[in-house]
């Protein structure tokens, strides 16, 4: 499967050595309006660098993985579809909860394999989790806790562009939730502070918050996240049961102990989520190749992303 | 200080060793309706048997440990302060808000010292959870997640004259939000769902809830119980604050680990709640004593009682 | 049973209330030399002064619990067993082997029932790990790793009439060897050196030392001690079988976590012995007890005395 | 700088890759008596298939990755070094402390870069304990404990002629006992015995081994090797010092906590070396290139290898 690749910047540059090392698939193209940008990643993979129509254009490229800034997403997913190309997206599809949907009913009048980059899923702790629940290990759940917190925040710019906390950061947990339990969830409530930085405040979105809710069949779900963790990269997730409770802990930068009068030291988590989620990134990708070539299902689908950023939107509009 | 035991039932019989050992309490009197039982625990602790009235009434009795059934609560307290003892009551003082507001104007109108039992504030861990907050050890708190599930419900009887989830089991939780982040929690949001028991939905009860709220400056709280845990007393509690995160996490039945080819096994928590706090009514008698003879302060009083309850029912309501 | 406890200082003071306390027996008397410490502990648990003569002379007095200083115990096991008193000996019976033989002897001329103050075989951890062995959870018994270090050195004084590290401090790891194995060591070889306190090389001993043994069916066993650890007491154990491993970890102040920049922090070990085996001291009582009025079995007897006394004066000639 | 790798087989697959991926170096040539071997792996990485001659006469081959079967190691480090190659050599040099001393005199005669594999010196955890002992944080080291195990033997075949437990699987300890210490260990003390597998016996092995060692300025080491661990790869190291304890734990295979009625199960640590020791692999490769680019010292040179395999000479002679 040969593969443009629209967008070279940091999360662009985390597919690539996946694409190359891929065994069924191979970096053909480069698309980035910053041609040096497009060049050096191009030039790294034995790729060419192409315009984004002459992409859509070529027969030889099958599949598309759009990393590429959030306001292109929308677009660019009609396009590759309308040429009839397999599609990997970045989350989010759109900020706008309308313009999703109808990205959603252009993909039913031009069905391709099309996969949204919930790279969560596929880190081999959640996955493992999701494994020994479907397997039964804590019979049927009755409540999840997800704690996420990343080491800091972005940038104030960002931020303002971003859709905020709600729909920028919750979503992945949003969608966890969704996918552990495999409901909709009619109710919920949230409520949100600004504690790290009042600019996050002035800007109009906050910086913690705090989102429980009841899924159709009585599962209560809260997440908590915070735009800033001194202590490292929090992600965790709890789910308990009617036999037992499963929960994935944080991954440490090393396994050492140190042991002193003051007590006993582990070593933070993993800083940055790169490094965490490097695992998830690979295995996210060979997902999509076996969508795209196997018909693989049970990946996260535009209604996913659609649905997530529904109860994103709700969260917002509460807290 | 000579001690009236009211109450010879299960929390009476963990109280009196307590009494009978601290080098500054003795256990003088047992009262108790029924009469095996007071006269079982007062001959153990060559303690006197006593009525009720004969107890409050004589003078060589300084404090009175009130360990009865909830409804007879609020009308001991009154008593003990109109007699002048010093008051250790166990939680609750009633399940109706108007009566507690009576019995705290009653305790205004009768000064005497009172000090009500949220056993957990007094626990090793808790306290020790605590002081470094104080410390300064997290900066300002954030965010406090409380986990607290019961190893399997009590009986449906108990249930049905319990005041119900919120006000019997989750009220420890909202004490020690309160205690931990001390502020008053202007907003609040409950969701609930049966899962563990049929009857006590037909009860008018819950026995999985999730309650979020948020503090006059902004924190964030969140509870979780359940009133079964496979894997025994389950209790933890982190809190995130401006410079890193405290928590505590369960005591396990012993400290051994197992490994095989299934993985590693360590020891549940410990199951039952005696077992599990029995420092902590050890340390919780000895507060009392500090209150009735030195004058300590920042005991859980009956406003803190009160204002739990007046919590709990608004989660009640909304659940 | 009526208990005459001879000797009052630490490690009396620690049994006294266990024997109080424990529903069999009652403490009757106590003998000391030094008449305050005897009247202040006889006061506290009602029990009278008596000599060391009177005791044994008196046909009330049931048992006798031996916590006097080391060199008094050999005369005193011998006045106790030829008095037809049941026997409750701190370790060690003496640190010269003839003479703890002519001890056994004298034992089985006049057989009481008898018990070493092995106390760490009924701490609730060991026990656990020792109760899983037994239940063959790890197969045949391979490897055994057991690592001892103490909070800090005792007074060179003490260390001077100690025996040494092997014969004070290593006895109860080669107790607990011989006990998990079951079997004697015909093999062992020992290192040692001076890294805590050059007075204790200057006494003719060591403060850091490594022992090695192989069982007659070839159990290996490695015992590490060390007479300093600056992050309290430290007492683990791990025994690797053909089916797999189990472990005992030290116990923790409090299950309190601290995560901040520098890192997640974890309460050290609890530093002190006696509150380190406070649950092991009221279960060896128990035992004791129930050796002397039921007859139990299996508890630690002279000769395991005698036999670890026999490795440590091996390993102290080694190191 | 070109690389000619020397051995297409298990490990020299490992290699491959670091070679290719890293920035400053190129798989140029593959070397294997089995051509097929060869062509496959040369084929992956754009590489040519050269015989062992020729790849020492090329003059554009700057270095050497010798990963053939140990006997074949010592002739071809000779080669390389009078042909002025840099040389990465897997470990063993040789079985035989006199021919490696010969090699060691040959490279001081034809002086080059020359680095041993030991890679577990490079593993990021082994790497992070070293760091903070060198920073200091325990101390003075006093005692060091290394228990090493893996999950099941390897064929007896490999056995009869890998140099026996000692040599070939506890060498690595022995050099991360020196790489710590950072001293010489004049006394050593080894005990073997068979439990995992008679045939290992019979071919004059042993399968389960401690050794205790004493450098020269009183450390203590004790080392543990089995030859089966039902319950994974098990490596661990634990430093005791004047103020501090520190250790590195085994990598679980995921970070999920399940709890239910029998316990907490974590999952077992990674079953396999590769896997577990990805990490150390590339940058045992990085810290070559740095040996041989930029002239980096302190890393594993053929006296490392020598020493290491003289005290696998003891500890087999003892056993």
């Amino acid at each position: 499967m040969r593969i443009a690749l629209l967008g070279a910047g940091r999360i662009g540059q985390v597919h690539a050595p996946n694409i190359t090392a891929h065994p069924r698939t191979t970096l053909a193209a480069v698309v980035d309006p910053h041609d040096p940008s497009a060049h050096a990643l191009a030039d790294k993979h034995d790729a060419v660098v192409m315009s984004e129509a002459a992409a859509f254009a070529d027969p030889s490229i099958d599949a598309v993985l759009i990393a590429s800034s959030t306001n292109r997403h929308a677009d660019q997913i009609e396009k590759a579809a309308s040429a009839g190309k397999a599609i990997f997206c970045e989350k989010p599809v759109d900020l706008d909860v309308a313009r999703v949907e109808a990205v959603a009913d252009h993909l039913k009048a031009h069905p391709v394999p099309m996969m949204l980059g919930f790279n969560r899923r596929f880190d081999p702790n959640f996955a493992a989790l999701k494994a020994q629940i479907d397997a039964g290990k804590i019979g049927k759940i009755e409540m999840v806790t997800i704690l996420s917190r990343d080491p800091g925040p972005p940038p104030i710019e960002y931020i303002k562009v971003s859709g905020g906390l709600f729909r920028d950061m919750m979503i992945h947990d949003l969608d966890i939730a969704r996918w552990i339990v495999d409901e909709e969830f009619p109710e919920l409530s949230a409520q949100g502070a600004v504690h790290v930085d009042p600019e996050i405040g002035a800007a109009g979105d906050v910086d913690t918050a705090m989102v429980t809710m009841r899924s159709t069949s009585g599962v209560l779900v809260s997440i908590s996240n915070s735009r800033r963790a001194s202590y490292g990269y929090d992600q965790r997730v709890e789910v308990h049961g009617s036999k037992g409770m499963i929960s994935i802990e944080n991954i440490r930068e090393s396994s050492v102990h140190l042991s002193t009068q003051d007590g006993i030291r582990l070593e933070k988590p993993m800083h940055f989520f790169l490094e965490r989620y490097e695992a998830a990134y690979r295995a996210e990708w060979d997902a999509f190749v076996r969508l795209a070539l196997d018909g693989e299902t049970d990946l996260p689908s535009i209604e996913d992303g659609l649905e997530s950023l529904r109860l994103a939107d709700r969260a917002a509009q509460q807290a």
